[in-house]
């Protein structure tokens, strides 16, 4: 039996397995959110798990690694595979548990700047265990959220990978820009408005991003849109251009992209992706982080 | 003698005239910040001067003319000269003063979106008043800022404009975003860092400007570049897509701007100009704003 966590800058889940299974569950405040130190955090929740089970490990992956995190673990480069990652974990004891954390990756990204991930490189290894790459294949992952990544991913290995801040651009224009106009929480969110947005993007070609952003605000001065459809649009606008940024560097003018995050998130990735005419595949994030961390686990056997 | 006043989102910003002379300024808080009405605003500072001459005329341009400012002014819609302007003023009379307030303008803009500004029409007809343009000359203007606009100007009449929120988007990346990465204020600005982030910008063609944006963090956390540069290579990855983006659109492959606005601001948008080979031109925008007052005025006479 042994633990596995994904511990996050704004969630920690962990779980408590039994080979395959997964027997338990709990959750807790993430890296970014946690008032006390994530030692005391991580033996406060799992001090039941402990008192049952003797001699538990702790197989963590994510922020958790960060210079602010418990255990800061270097960034493994890329080109990296899951034995790199395996060679590049981080391991003590701490109280009764014997924890090891799964290190970052570095790259240089496709644009040739300087790129990082903490987490999602455990997801991608656990998508993997779940349908191999086969030899000379190449696939293409985008795990959306807070901070989107791009993975090229050829023969099991992590080739590299860029990182745009799509999630956190959307939250700061949504929460604390003049475009959302009035304070007022949206509950609810617009198909239209968001695969509107994803076309606007597309067909202004030669635009920057940002002479479309102001759109959602006049849009509801002018021409009476709705606040929820102005802040749908405002998210197709960008994952619109995130999507279409990436295929400029992505190549193969047609292809298959394998999204890994929260369904919901997917579900508008992949009608962006659609209406650039890329197939693409949803896997559930969290599953794949547990995978991730079983297969790391299983690779160290 | 009559008041001429520039009240925008953060400043107001009011001149007693006495023709072509300022004999006196004053300065208040800005629309966006004011806690108690813009009237009771307004008698109150102007109360000195309304003592020691009788009858005053107050002129006032920018978003005391918004839906949440003293009175709301119905925007003038483009092509709109001065004339046109004149004829949208809106006209009271409060306490001891003759009010009127310059309308603002909407448009189509060039890429086939609503748009309006308030307070920017009166500093490019100032500008005007100063150096009229030549029968079928056309020229551009930008006024850089929280919502810069780009103007498009032809024999005295504003054809159309496109708005970015530029300095809005710096200033939430700056203070709200993870890039930013620490808390602390950066006083410094960083030329080099800034051209940097101009000449990446206009160097990675089909990147969306969010592929771009995480570089700001991750060469702080894998080059060591410090915060101050990092800040300063953002603005110039954002000041350089609008730039690129507006070129885009403007058409002329050589070009000359006019930038109206805050000296310091006006350099930024010049050197991403010139990194482009487009020539131009700083108007104070304080200045223009007052001879747009008084170029209204007059046409009243």
């Amino acid at each position: 039996m042994y633990i596995a966590g994904d511990w996050g800058t704004t969630q920690l889940r962990l779980y408590l397995c039994d080979g395959a299974s997964v027997v338990d569950r709990l959750s807790g405040p993430g890296i970014g959110a946690a008032a006390e130190s994530p030692q005391k955090i991580f033996v406060a929740l799992a001090a039941r798990w402990a008192a049952e089970h003797k001699g538990l490990s702790a197989h963590l992956c994510g922020m958790v690694g960060s210079r602010n995190g418990w255990v800061e673990t270097p960034y493994v480069r890329c080109p990296a595979d899951i034995g790199a990652l395996r060679a590049g974990l981080v391991k003590f004891e701490s109280a009764d548990f014997q924890v090891s954390i799964v290190p970052g990756l570095s790259c240089t990204n496709p644009l040739g700047a300087p790129d990082v991930m903490r987490g999602e490189e455990t997801q991608i290894f656990g998508a993997l265990a779940n349908r191999p790459i086969a030899s000379g294949e190449r696939r293409l992952f985008a795990l959306p959220g807070t901070h989107t990544k791009w993975v090229v991913v050829e023969n099991g290995t992590i080739r590299h990978f860029l990182t745009s801040p799509t999630g956190e651009l959307f939250a700061l224009l949504r929460d604390h820009s003049t475009l959302a106009r009035a304070g007022g929480e949206v509950t609810a969110s617009s198909d239209e408005g968001f695969l509107r947005g994803v076309k606007r993007y597309a067909e202004t070609p030669g635009a920057s991003l940002s002479h479309l952003l102001f759109e959602t605000r006049s849009r509801q001065l002018l021409d009476g849109m709705p606040k929820a459809e102005a802040m749908s649009f405002l998210s197709g606008l960008l994952i619109g251009a995130d999507v279409a940024g990436a295929q400029s560097w992505f190549g193969e003018k047609k292809s298959h992209v394998t999204l890994i995050g929260d369904p919901k998130l997917n579900e508008l990735y992949a009608g962006a992706l659609a209406f650039h005419d890329i197939e693409s595949a949803s896997l559930n994030g969290e599953d794949c982080a547990l995978n991730g961390l079983r297969a790391l686990i299983e690779a160290k056997a």
